[in-house]
């Protein structure tokens, strides 16, 4: 696919200015916050027993608890995918059904793992922005209590969205009480639930609890980890075998002090809120910057950490050869640029560089 | 479950000898490798394209390559129960069927992963030592070709086995060659592969490739890595879709390079199996001096890193208290007792003055 | 649900015209046909092998492959929902996805049957009318090949389609010309099948095989039958191993010479064309005289044995409870009447008497 | 397969005595019992509307309510197989496991359908003669409760069973509350359960309510009908979405009346009883005629319509040529002779005649 596809890149970049060391491809291209290395170090002493019965799983846990406001079950796992399939499994039969956006990483991104996993349907709807409405809901309601139709049994929206796009806590809410209202659940993909918090400037627990969400994958991976994801029931009825879901879904990590000890050393001091905001504030000015180079529109401003332009289309290609990124909807000529906790503003200034010379002259 | 259990233990050690640092549960008690570590920090060097399109993971696959000596599919999972499952989904339909011992990790330890993931039946048969005979596939073989019985289609076996025994070179080409002779695949539950590779004094090749074996998941976690394992597939023909099967199974790490930089710290100098045959060493050390204690009673000589030892029924308990472990088989009153590349021989004498104080007596 | 509806019908009509004698609710209301009943007992005799090893099987595999024109895999199956779950079981892995309009079959009337049997995604589009177009598939055909997506495998539409439309001959080819040209099979769900064969005037060779269709369900229940439908594989290649899939779906009935036997009669003579034309025809004598009652606006010219109207809203529950139909989408006040091949033209007469009774005064 | 059998099986016949009419092969190859017949044509009048909301449901479920003695969720369903999956999966979550015998029809008949449809485990275990013992249940107790293994939740058991036994009502009792006290659930696969309440002397209420049974399927094919089994939910608690499960197993029969119409028809007038008393008769006198034949050794009195006898190696084949039936256990020379309702004296004389024939020249 884009085997080689960095290496290739710096072939071509001989009369183009240096491009960016860091990359604008994704948040998981990013490296490990030095922090993160350090507690992993830390851990490295001594036995413990495996699969979570560790001081450091229980610190993390409590650590969690303390940051959604009160009781909840939190189960480490290995990564995003594998999160969002615990938390939705632990909720759904097969005969019933997710509705989500036809955006969501759930459906375009896990290779059906969800689907696999729970058998059951995932209603997946059109959304402008990636952002599901409550009325969105009605069609599929009218299918309850009758067993020919899929029944609808969980509500699940990505925080931020795939499109780089939030709900406020008003829109989370309201889609949780429509929800609730049909004794649905709201489940939340919160692969970059730091970024929306960060972008609404409220504190976890509002974005979460208080907004009615039921069960969250809150992630850890894109915001400075080696690898690890929580899977948080915030309402314990929703979810009461969850700890058997996440075995039987080869997400129980062994050598579980390892994933502690990094949600540990990312939530301590508030440095997981500090990274999501320093990611947004690059995208942000990456945005800007880029905007005011001729041939670049910028799609939207961008609330996290997700710049979307439009290009010339001649100039995309190059442009990923001089520093790559991925491509977002050909046929729209749109790209997308994810900034991380360790954006520089050196490598803005590179990347912006780059557009004035790859971009510029094709517009 | 045993939540506090090294916390309680040492509570009870007032009057007890002092127990070993490390601990005899498991060799996933063990802590990472310094070499490992070393590599993590090493890996962990600026920006990297996620899900293995990075020269850390071409190069660890390059590394497993040369050490089953010659081409392989190498995809590198987060758990042992996740690499389980994408070998065998690989290659099974969900009306076919694996044959195992009934005392399988796939079975026993792994919540029914591969029986959901899959929706293949899993036919358990009993063995003395751990070990499948090729004669006992027979029966199910009568099943092939009529659509009313589950087809037999992968002989899956754990070596080392779950019982601490192995089988030698001929026993697996012996399985190889019966399985095969019938259309059915030979698949090896590696999660202690190197403890068998170094009890059986060959090398990866021979052990693997050369006995027949198809698909295969080759375990780091217990070998010495904070986690990581490879599913490697030896027959291309084996499992043509099996990238789609790991992605869908939520086992492709996306910061893969933490993976890779682990596999190829171990691979490197033969450490993997320096560290193997330490733990080993261990093993038998432990079981001889054991054996020397009145009361206890070592079931079988150690092949790897396992010992089995019979205790006194009423001597159980207060070992447990004074240094954890796993009961095995509370009827026959046998015990499990793991080592590990982290042993240390203090260790050793640790653990066999708490036997000559708790079970001596009570012999 | 509806329970009792019938009865309550009865208790209302005491002022009003009789309510016809069949009902209009659904092609599944209608008896079974004579010819089929005699079938049935002209099979019962003597002892036959259980599974289609018999005689009836054989015959009516013959002439299902007869009527599409050569080589075939034909499978007798219970009902269908399980027979599209055979189908597309047999074509599909659990990584990839299907592509159907969001008002098929599979995705709303199945309880998700086929998601949960095969673990695969099911992708649903928007249509005006039930078609899928070949452009629709364009988007999810950019997500070949990348491990992350769910792999389009299958596109699957329902002939004739669930709002009553019908493909014609060059609509199905293009739309198995998009599919082969990228590796993807077509299945045609065709509970209908006969009344889309007859509105088209075409023969079944030519709509199924000559368009392109690699695997179908071909219904009897709605034909005329008391159960079984068959799974046709036209291209062999598109399903190697269906036989064993039946079976493990619970679709292989065990004295299969009852459902052959009705498969033969309704086939003997083009019996199930003629019943076909007799349903379609009765579907547009509705229209026809539905249409000049004031209120009633018919929504479509009927193309097969269904017709949807447009009601004034408080006529809708009082029509119903004096002859049972299901209402359609309450939100467009659209209803749904079908036809069969056991409507007569009394019962027409009759329906319409009551619309002018119940729908006309509101209009 | 077996195509062709009983065509080939005429041609050998030559000098032997005339073969049986009906087959010995399974009380699968019986036809359809008149009274069945009658009712299915009597059912034939007029519209109904589908999936089960007619008055012919509903009184087919009363007789079997009645039969039960009392409160019951009744679901009628195509076929054996889909209904112990029903059934099954009803009670069942993907991370627990049903315990049975290895001989059990959900092990060896079902092509692993019930593994597929629940995802959950089965822990086959051997027995001697087909039934389960409480103690057996003993080991797989100690996993509950520990997220590594699969949760026992439901032991299965068929009455009678694949060997010919029966459950004594005290067996029955002491297996569900076995089951009960850990919080597991009895399933009762009741394919040939009209046998074994014959053979037990007692009334079905006395056999399932009072001995304990929570779900069972309750078998009419077999029987005397065309097809159709019932899923009984003895416990409302056990199955509380056992309708939602019915229709995505695919098991929902569309013009619901035809197969009320044979269960009332068999219910009626203690017809099943008078059909497996019938059919179990036959087999005592079968097994006494045959024991007198040189060469045959009878296995075990029959206790319902299975015949199991050791024969002569040599005449095995010739004798299946001539009047096709199933092998049993080849290696132990063991064949099973089905009777049923229709089974026939002559049969049995003609039977006996062909053994004297073929069997005694050559023992």
């Amino acid at each position: 696919m884009h085997s080689g596809a960095m290496e290739q890149a710096r072939g071509v970049t001989d009369r183009l200015p240096p491009p960016p060391v860091g990359s604008f491809a994704s948040d998981n291209a990013a490296p490990v916050a030095p922090a993160v290395l350090d507690a992993l170090t830390a851990a490295n002493a001594g036995p413990a027993l495996a699969y979570g019965d560790d001081p450091w799983t229980a610190a993390a846990i409590d650590a969690v608890r303390d940051l959604v406001g009160g009781d909840a079950e939190v189960l480490f796992c290995w990564g995003g995918t594998g999160a969002n399939v615990v938390g939705l499994a632990a909720m759904l039969q097969p005969w019933q059904a997710v509705i989500c956006p036809e955006s969501a990483h759930i459906v375009v991104d896990e290779a059906g793992a969800p689907v696999r996993f729970t058998g059951s349907s995932v209603l997946a709807l059109p959304t402008e922005d990636g952002k599901l409405r409550p009325e969105q809901l009605d069609p599929h309601l009218h299918w309850l209590g009758e067993v020919h139709h899929p029944q609808p049994a969980v509500v699940s929206i990505s925080q931020a969205t795939e499109m780089g796009t939030v709900y406020s806590l008003d829109e989370t809410a309201a889609l949780a009480e429509a929800a609730h209202r049909h004794g649905l659940r709201l489940h939340v993909d919160g692969a970059r639930l730091a970024n929306a918090v960060a972008a609404l400037g409220t504190d976890l627990a509002t974005a979460v609890r208080d907004s009615g969400v039921d069960v969250m994958t809150f992630g850890f991976t894109k915001n400075g980890a080696m690898y690890g994801e929580a899977v948080v029931v915030l309402d314990p009825d929703a979810a009461p075998a969850v700890g058997f879901v996440r075995k039987q879904a080869g997400q129980l990590p062994s050598k579980a002090r390892y994933v502690a000890a990094q949600v540990s050393a990312l939530l301590d001091g508030d440095r997981w809120l500090d990274h999501a905001r320093h990611a947004n504030a690059a995208a942000r000015l990456l945005a800007e910057r880029a905007a005011a180079v001729p041939g670049v529109e910028i799609d939207r401003t961008p609330e996290v950490n997700a710049v979307f332009a439009r290009l010339p289309a001649d100039a995309i290609e190059p442009l990923r050869a001089w520093s790559f990124f991925w491509p977002w909807d050909p046929e729209r000529r749109l790209v997308r640029w994810m900034t991380s906790f360790a954006t520089t503003d050196s490598d803005v200034d590179r990347f912006v560089a780059g557009l004035e010379a790859i971009v510029a002259p094709r517009a």
